[in-house]
């Protein structure tokens, strides 16, 4: 069988002046990136007149460490939309340098079911997330020279809350001290870095509309407090102008192709736990400007991932997704079912129909909180029997529930058709119910406080008996209402193993409360986050990290990347 | 007056396709990036039959406040060179993202001697600094993790030597402790960052000839040692595959253009202290490959930049000068003879004439050390008064010295064509002496150890009556020798200001001794590096940082950058 890069690699992929011709971007807006990578530039959508095509989100049950494939059946199923006479684009986000290195490797789906030039995307790529870190970390050489320099805005120095990043998996930094060494060189100080893609830069480059929307945000970042509990904000340091000139070109979105030739914008990557985990609204309404229909996919399981997607892009963006596909797999659902990874092979037909409720829960979700038409689609694999296959199908069917196969993973586009005129369908008509883009609800308005709208994901999205705020986080929930925040949507930082805070919760948990104990603002991204546990914002490098495999030739063909 | 970025603006770029087709670059071997931007395969050097051009090396006087104007003097000669017919490249070093927010602006020339798109050769250009810090806080994180992990290879956690980087001056991070915050986030130790530009992998991606010198380089990086003595290398973490697939398409030559179309590549940038301080080896042979002349330049003054080109550089990738450029300004030798930044703007012809020792002795150096035929660029500079001009003409004649007048920065090509004129005969027919690339010597051999090489060029470059080395010197040297590294050429890490190591004697000091208190190795870069003082691998940002000023509009237009 071969390797995802072997199949990538053996690709003849058409130049990007093709695929940019066959997404229908006008040659003024394209800047190649090499032979086979572009940017396109953002004024196309206010420059030319078009008219929005469909949106579909791809979300996915709650994910196990079997593997659920929502990149790939993104990618399949743009495919195979492509194949069934549809003018297709894909959105997705960009890959992490971080887990290229340590264990998960690459994030280009997999299979026949890619984008590429798989290696590029997964290392570099354009350069977008170097450009978030280096205003990420211009803004944090601002912060403490300013501090360095008199400390005029007051910063309490205890109570820094921008942290450096680096786009690396380096537990050495979650940690540090910084500005030893005497007065020459800064002022001492508790600190620690996170991954890139942690910043809230990220979260902001992914939000914006527009250059000026992006300033307003940077300058909107709260960096720090004085000692009387006021915010300092990067617009008093003055230093949203160099960073939004660091970010200019990354704001392009980046158009790719897949292994088909259909047209993909690969472009932000926002964490999906302290961020709200989709790719940029300036790429999703590019593929929809350009595309009649725009295939987009949201982090981790729908309970965090399309929650968000819903409740924050959706809001701030003013989309209304026209349906919402659900990824599950035979093996992850084993798994939710009670079956430990070592024997997921084996066919289970108990544990299969006892992992079915995490799925049918999320399913619900989308139908009856956001009022969505959904449909499932399970992505085939090769040790799944025909029996386990047949079974997941007709309980969906059982319960009315829109269920279609996929077998991009080994087929292409293909093996997506099934799955693309369910999509098409409910796109086109709604669902049996009348359910449709028209009937799009929130799971909560923008009115209410801060800890109501916590309770409604809560008990809607995952059916938590209520919150239990700690006495901390009441505070900062006070704090922040007072500071004029309690409008904002909220993003949930909860494990993404579970519908609850408990991450050995498996399938779908009942009886069980949510403890919030931390509540802090994203001003520039424009949303309170509300951390369940400890997040991790720096994950570390495994005991054999993949870097130690990964090597590239005299013709600089890459070699150990998966 | 028109600004830098003004000028630069104003002007209408041709398409790098064109740009490349003027160079003679095979469509093949073409990777844009953007419009205005492109990368060019280094196999175009393997695979492709070419004659050598000639190469002309410039370099300047000791560095003053008041400015010199190399970069300024390189591109317009080179901008010259095509007016009077000669088919000419430009090889030049990329500048750091670092300056661009603190004090000293761009760094892409001045005036109509230009290199162009500016703000993009400032910013991020093509990424390329941005690989070399992942590659290097790869490897950073990969020391971490494997003592973290154990440390099987018995790190002395005192002795890392292997410093992460970012690319912005950042005081705050020069001295940290890292590795705080109880056993999950790794081992507490001390520890600080660099500027990008410092690290040794800058100096290795400068002097690699390909892909697998690359790696061989990178895996030789010595980043620690055990409480043996012992030193322990990237090699021996399998680091050295993945840092290169970092790096494979950086390591691609860039490809822009002088404001009067002249081909430009710039491509890596080294610092001139620690490191050697010139563009890379792949640049400077691919402008000679495609060009009858190829213009590059070193940095600081001759003592160092000229000194580490011609003994280092040309060494390692045995190359042959044709002529040397020495630049000097009226207002750097007043400085140099008393005159203070104030009070330059003033016509002082008796200071001219005591700044002048420091223009002589860099260019007897360069004739009689290096055996190369050598010529004065006077960069004119509107407060110069023509007796100021003329003085300096009269006494380089006098003293038998070639010497143009240089224009460039008011007039652009045509401001340069005397001192191409100049340069043309020096190339095709040696100096009035008979100096030629044949005559060419290195200040010191291979042979010899550590302390003889330093001496060498101490005494024949500086003129410093002799070394003294402290006792942490004279053991490092030892250790260093007892490892191999003897035979490496030594790199000077000296104030940039003096031949002296006291940054306050100008001029053309004598009777002064040099004091060298640390030696290390670059066991990658190939060269053992003799610190004479504190060097600054890492700036800080001024009081008033020029971030504060730099803005971007909505057509992605930038302003405030110089």
């Amino acid at each position: 069988m071969l390797t995802d890069i072997e199949i990538a690699q053996a690709a003849t992929p058409e130049k990007i002046t093709v695929i940019a011709e066959r997404a229908g971007v006008p040659e003024k807006y394209l800047e190649q990136y090499g032979n086979y990578k572009a940017k396109v530039d953002y004024n196309l959508l206010t420059d030319e007149a078009h008219t929005p095509g469909k949106l579909v989100l791809v979300t996915a049950i709650n994910p196990t460490p079997a593997g659920e494939g929502k990149t790939t059946t993104t990618v399949g199923l743009a495919d195979a939309m492509r194949r069934i006479g549809k003018n297709t684009l894909v959105a997705l986000r960009e890959p992490s340098l971080g887990p290229v290195f340590g264990i998960k490797g690459g994030a280009a789906g997999g299979g026949y079911a890619q984008v590429v030039p798989m290696e590029d995307i997964n290392l570099h790529f354009t350069g977008d997330f170097h450009a978030i870190g280096a205003a990420n970390n211009l803004l944090a050489a601002m912060v403490d020279n300013h501090i360095h320099q008199g400390n005029a805005l007051g910063f309490d120095v205890r109570r820094i809350t921008w942290k450096r990043v680096v786009d690396m998996n380096d537990r050495q930094l979650r940690h540090i001290v910084c500005g030893m060494g005497g007065k020459a060189s800064g002022v001492p100080r508790e600190d620690g870095f996170d991954i890139t893609v942690a910043s809230e830069i990220m979260a902001i480059f992914c939000l914006a509309t527009s250059i000026s929307d992006l300033k307003e945000r940077l300058a909107r970042i709260v960096v720090g407090y004085t000692r009387a509990d006021e915010p300092i904000t990067a617009g008093q340091l003055n230093a949203q102008g160099a960073m939004c000139a660091l970010l200019k070109d990354a704001l392009k979105p980046n158009l790719v192709q897949t292994l088909e030739g259909t047209p993909a914008f690969i472009h932000g990557g926002p964490f999906a736990n302290i961020a709200h985990g989709c790719n940029s609204i300036i790429a999703t309404r590019m593929a929809m400007a350009l595309g009649d229909y725009a295939i987009t996919e949201a982090g981790f399981g729908a309970d965090l991932g399309a929650e968000k997607f819903l409740d924050i892009k959706c809001r701030l963006a003013n989309l209304k997704p026209d349906a919402v596909v659900v990824v599950a797999t035979v093996r992850a659902l084993k798994n939710h079912g009670g079956v430990p990874k070592a024997e997921l092979n084996e066919e289970n037909l108990g544990a299969l129909e006892a992992g079915l409720p995490n799925l049918l829960q999320h399913v619900e979700n989308i139908t009856t909180v956001y009022k969505l038409p959904c449909v499932v689609a399970i992505n085939a694999f090769p040790t799944d029997t025909k029996a386990e296959l047949d079974l997941v199908e007709a309980k969906c069917k059982e319960l009315g529930v829109n269920v279609a196969l996929s077998e991009v993973w080994a087929k292409g586009g293909e093996g997506g058709e099934e799955l693309a005129r369910e999509v098409v369908r409910l796109c086109e008509n709604g669902d049996d119910e009348g359910r449709s883009a028209k009937t799009f609800e929130f799971a909560y308005g923008d009115e209410g406080g801060i800890a109501e709208k916590i309770e409604a994901v809560a008990k809607k999205v995952y059916r938590a008996d209520g919150v239990d705020f700690t006495p901390a986080a009441k505070k900062q929930i006070k704090h922040l209402e007072s500071m004029g925040f309690g409008e904002f949507p909220v993003c949930m930082a909860k494990t993404q193993y579970s519908f609850s805070d408990d991450q050995t919760l498996l399938g779908a948990p009942r009886g069980f409360r949510i403890t919030v104990r931390e509540v802090k603002v994203s001003a520039g991204a424009g949303f309170v986050v509300a951390l369940t546990g400890n997040i991790m914002t720096m994950p570390g490098l495994p005991k054999h990290p993949a870097a130690e495999n990964i090597d590239v030739d005299e013709t600089g063909k890459i070699t150990g990347l998966f």
